[in-house]
């Protein structure tokens, strides 16, 4: 039997729910039931709330490699998705994607989740904050040039609407029925392909809708780079996203199990490995070995993972993670050569490597290496999340650019958004430049 | 029966004593309880360590919004409050708040602790967490004016006395007796109340004894803006104060529990309801969307929900929340318009956020809802809180000015305290005219 | 019988093995072992997830001590490090230090570790955090003037070789056999020797190797102040490190368990006290409280606390503390009184604070104060330490500055490590002179 994260939440579930139910149950919970409940409990929450972490290491990363007149921005998106995200999560995506699904394509109740056991809540807050990893990847692809008020909403519509879609398909559902995609045996324990690539296809479309920053690209096509402000919030944020993985990847087994030891060394391994892979590009290319990268190969290492850090030994988690970073170096200089203005590099990283990840879960499973089979499913579902996620993003946001607006200004978008959006000013004694010409 | 913090503590304290008190048990612990007893631990620890996290947010919350001359000095103020606030709550606090309290007023034993169990070490370690916070909320109201050792001892006083005073009457004891709020059944889960507003009220009498910063209102009384120096210090520090909150309420259990879940999910949720009720009452008053507002309003929120996030439905913890943040902006201001100087609005977040946060835990209870006896006991401990950590306070900075000073000098506070108080600059390549003024 | 990290640890590998082996155990585990099992590993991983993000703490400290133009060099440094620590670790270091160790000097199987039970992979995750913070430690005494490549290649043998070789002593073996001086009784819970002194001498001998800073003592041979360019990230990072260190003390239990809560309080009264006997020194000398003292104090209260957390009661807990922060300041004199250039005194805090904390160890165990047997073989256990590590360590950097080389050029180092090593600017718009003088 195919292990998932959507099995083992159902096995916590149900453990959960026999014990704590209200007034159906047959018999009192034993005390070693009660306690493994609480246990679970405090391990899913303990890795909830490390996912949650990850929202600073998102806002960190993108404001850094931001430049200081759109610093605030850049990370009150980051913030405002968490916060917008939640409550329609809460509304509409957990019953969306967890809900009771007798079709296996979307789920039908649990929307403003109330009145159910305590433990169905701990649930709702793990998965909200993956939700809102999904979400969020989109914000450091577009910053610098992108209308605060187009990016809310379609946060909130990815956070409710778009990531738990395909997130019923393979992982849905906590209740009754089963997805599609899962019940065809699809492995993705923790997202490689339904949070990162989601998020990740949903940030190439953002990227062709609001087009590349003003001068990114010069008159005659080339690339021109634009330094971001402040690396050492790129290199905290890249360890905040690396310690998060332990509870993103770690947390999918939704109980406390010694099988989290294999699962959080597997995730270490593959972001080490992902950091080598992007700087032994770069040596082979004669480039320099850049901070930046060292940071972006590890994160794409850790979305390598995440589908398969549960079935492989380590060896192979190390070559995922390897291969991951590699490619995310090399998916990077293909998106600049087409004029993909991707800011902190989220399609290299959390496509890219997602999709990568999703195959290499099925090539590298202890005791079926190799499985054609199931490499086939494995591509099926990346195909699947690709046709979904970017056209449906790709929709929302055309239809966002036209009903409100997506892209800034010029103006604007030469001041700097933190002052146009905000009137807010990150360093402002450090800025002196920037104030001033905002008051004028 | 009211479920409280100091229940459930007494609960775990009394499962844990049974079990590990050498000598005097009956009988050997089975396997079960001694698991029991070391889960409950784990849970207790890691939201310590949680909380004890949140003192790097409010350092960098509370730096990012001061000038940059004083930056160290805000720092510094919140490391050394932790410091020296431990060894007095070890020697003094521990004791007062939760020592046997026959009279329902004040521990009378536990001081020093030392040669108890060692369950009860790891409790000293989650409460000592809880007053570093309580103690830690002054030192932004009064930042870039304030004499480091005036600050200092005040902290030590609010650590080791006034602060577990108040605990004393709303969750003692673990031992032996019960305060006298806590006995009329105020509800205050993880410290609305007995953290955040004995905090908040302190911070005020702080306020209004140092006054206002110079220039910050011109001679007509009106305010004049202070921008802060770092405001991806201050992203940071909300973010890491919002993760240790998911320790500080979660935590409150004292034990591992699927009620967790449900605890975790209304902080978060009242959170993000709390930055948006900040965010709309702004857009409403047509001001700009402050990313330093939707921060504030956060905690607020977070603030708010800290009394009833266990017992109240989602939708109930958001609309805590969200009136919890946008009395965060309406209170800062009124605090404004009194001239009252509080530099990162901790008299709004915390003591305003505080009080409704308690009234909210006795409205919103499920299964007695709008309950008014319960809301007039709510409101008693609200004024109890205000009536003593307001007076003593203001006793205590009254007489620590008279003593050894709480206002810096003119010329300390023109230099930046930074430079006054430790002969060091926080960022001396970016800010060469401070070193060299600073030289002179 | 003397309670100790490795034999914590065994008896938890061994439960975890009884359970998990496949095919071999007599029995199925029951619920309550099978539960235990995940508990223990929870507490494990949560533990090595703090001790991982101690690689941010020490990023950020010692990139905020140095000067902008190495801020990001710094930070390349300690994230490179951990990610070939990774890989040597699970490689080699594991094997020689836990692996079946018939002689008790060295492992000899468990080598690129596969296929063994998901606990191991856990133990092998958590001492993989352990290895690469003994490794970090030497970056930072040897910043702003070493090339990246030398470092690495030190780095990855000190994480797969030296250290490990040492921790077998110490520690080994977790499968059979018994390290040599852990059989003589040697108190070394966490690793005040074992992490932090190996490591502080592998510093020593790197600072040697490499000499001080350009112009860092004047042609009198007096010092000359650096000032670290970002007080902030020093702070920052001594808040991460000090959170850290509750699951580095903590999870060395290896198991839950109630003597955590005593684990924890001790760690965070020796971290407070540290930073209050640095202060009370400087205040003693007549200089400045400056709060790099403060944070660097408080992290050699917690090395300090490091061996003996397990052992003692609080007041020599604080004891302990107090006088490791006053050593770091009084031994920071004397380095720079002897032209040893450590930019961020990784010498005097996790050298000197460890070997004093091993002594403390023996000096304060309850119930057996001042036993001079035993500090006879702390004593012992400091010298070892000290004659393996640093005399290894400097054959190894002598021999990697004739290989290939270990100083930067004058010109890179008056450049800047940051343009000269990774072609990076770390805020390239408050340095323009920086990216100027770089483009020339």
């Amino acid at each position: 039997m195919t292990f998932s994260f959507g099995t083992a939440f159902r096995i916590a579930a149900c453990t959960a729910l026999v014990i704590w139910a209200g007034g159906t149950q047959a018999a009192e919970p034993t005390p070693l039931e009660t306690l493994k409940a609480g246990t679970d409990m405090v391990w899913l929450i303990a890795a909830g709330a490390l996912v949650f972490f990850m929202q600073a290491g998102f806002a960190l990363l993108e404001s850094g490699m931001s430049r200081a007149k759109n610093a605030i921005n850049v990370i009150m998106k980051n913030y405002c998705d968490m916060c917008f995200g939640a409550v329609a999560f809460w509304a509409v995506g957990f019953g969306l994607m967890f809900g009771a699904n007798p079709s296996g394509w979307i789920g039908t109740d649990k929307f403003l989740l109330h009145a159910v056991a305590e433990a169905d809540y701990g649930m709702l807050f793990f998965q909200m904050m993956f939700a809102a990893t999904a979400a969020t990847i989109v914000s450091g692809a577009i910053a610098e040039r992108t209308r605060f008020s187009g990016y809310i909403v379609g946060s909130i519509i990815i956070t409710g609407l778009i990531y738990p879609v395909f997130g019923a398909w393979a992982w849905g559902s906590l209740y009754s029925g089963e997805g599609w995609l899962k019940s065809m045996g699809f492995i993705d324990f923790a997202g490689s392909t339904v949070v990162h690539s989601v998020g990740g296809w949903a940030a190439l479309a953002a990227v062709l809708v609001v087009g590349p920053r003003l001068g990114r690209f010069g008159p005659d096509g080339k690339a021109r780079p634009v330094l971001g402000h402040n690396l050492t919030s790129v290199a905290l944020g890249g360890f905040i996203l690396w310690l998060g993985w332990f509870g993103f990847n770690g947390g999918s087994t939704a109980m406390a199990s010694v099988s989290i030891g294999k699962i959080v060394l597997n995730t270490h391994l593959a972001g080490a490995a992902g950091a080598i892979g992007a700087l032994a590009i770069l040596k082979l290319a004669r480039q320099p070995v850049l901070m930046t990268a060292a940071v972006n190969g590890s994160i794409a290492g850790l979305v390598g993972i995440t589908a398969g850090c549960h079935v492989m030994e380590p060896v192979f988690a190390l070559l995922t993670g390897f291969v991951a970073g590699a490619l995310s170096v090399m998916a990077g200089w293909w998106m600049e050569s087409r004029r993909l203005d991707d800011v902190v590099g989220a399609v290299s990283v959390h496509a890219v490597g997602g999709v990568w990840g999703t195959l290499a879960a099925g090539l590298f499973k202890t005791g079926a290496l190799f499985d054609m089979h199931q490499l086939g499913v494995q591509a099926l579902g990346c195909a699947v999340a690709f046709a979904w996620s970017f056209s449906a993003s790709l929709a929302m946001y055309w239809l966002l650019k036209r009903a409100i607006g997506m892209r800034a200004s010029t103006l604007d978008e030469q001041r700097g958004l933190d002052f146009s959006e905000h009137y807010e000013i990150g360093y402002p004694e450090f800025q002196q430049e920037a104030v001033h010409r905002g008051k004028q």
